[in-house]
């Protein structure tokens, strides 16, 4: 890892990320793509209300677009935070896979210690599903009522959103497998369930919206 | 925009990259986000490639992981350099859009560099979405045969790089609205046509694939 690792990925310059990303190293990986592709979501979210606050044609909205963009702001933050809460999760379980196993008692405390740190490790990529989820309405909100000029960049965070919560459920999920404790396993599958209700139709209908925001209106 | 557009995208921190997405400045926005978002799935390829390769266990794959690692860091620079390819492009439309038109002979000029700078627009978000479909055959082919372990990146990948197609067919739409040359509406139609035939079935296919690969193997 390089000096910026300790600033967190949101000081890494984008190559240097995407070459720590494609490298063999075990972090920055799917979790952190995962956080990131959400806080690209949330940051378009942001440019898509700070392009209709202030417009006239779009003063009867501007309240519900400040409100907007103050909660997505806080998204990206929380967003870039998980993918470095992800990381260092993700450690924790590599240490515990690396504890002694010689003896039967050695055996017993590296099980133990794994179990804990998968479900610690399953933590940050639900966190990161469960905002993406939250950013596809904003999406749809703001596709239907923002500046229409950018209506397309509302679609794009929708798509992005969606594939962060997609993603993120297979980064719980592989931290799911190995895990004893079925209560844990059922609680995550729920979240997992309350997460994915309804989201294609969600997607389908932004898409929906953009297309008919962006149709020729004959100004070129 | 800061000294890092000089050198493009790649130059960014992450944090100052989002913190101009989310502006209200024009570029970058949704163009560069799905560049961007096409250039972690590739960089997520790499990595689950770069855990196969040199592997005992899948010793008979290396080769075909080794091409696929080629032709995937060829993705992945095209990727970056696409989306400073795109806010370029977009440069070229808002100097179109602000040219003079107080006469009828500036007008005339004005539409017709206006024609002339969306066509170049849709070149550059019509890429990055080839490009993106191309990356989902390799996650299915990594999923199946590369380091089962690494499997659910490989899924994340996958679905990363179907939101970058997704998100690109919405950024090349928007240069084509005001569009008034029908063939090259079409020609982009068809190249849209052909990026999403069969992308949410790979999708659907990759997922199944994931989860088989990270169903308990009993071993922590």
């Amino acid at each position: 890892m390089t000096d910026a690792s300790d600033q967190g990925l949101a000081a890494y310059s984008i190559d240097s990320f995407l070459h720590e990303l494609a490298s063999s190293a075990p972090v920055p990986g799917g979790g952190a793509a995962a956080a990131l592709v959400g806080a690209t979501a949330a940051a378009l979210v942001s440019m898509v209300a700070n392009l209709t606050i202030g417009r006239p044609r779009y003063a009867a909205v501007e309240v519900e677009m400040s409100a907007i963009l103050t909660e997505v702001e806080r998204f990206r933050r929380d967003l870039l935070r998980l993918a470095d809460a992800d990381a260092k999760a993700y450690e924790v379980v590599g240490a515990a896979m690396r504890l002694p196993r010689s003896t039967e008692a050695e055996r017993q405390i590296r099980t133990e210690a794994i179990q804990r740190a998968l479900v610690g490790a399953a933590a940050p990529p639900a966190e990161v599903m469960d905002l993406c989820r939250a950013l596809v309405p904003l999406c749809l909100r703001l596709a239907a009522r923002g500046n229409s000029n950018v209506a397309s960049d509302a679609g794009v965070a929708g798509e992005l959103a969606a594939a962060g919560v997609r993603s993120s459920v297979l980064n719980v999920r592989v931290n799911l497998a190995e895990l004893k404790d079925a209560d844990v396993v059922r609680r995550y599958e729920n979240r997992i369930a309350s997460a994915t209700a309804g989201l294609s139709d969600d997607v389908d209908r932004l898409s929906a919206i953009v297309r008919a925001q962006i149709a020729p209106k004959g100004t070129a």
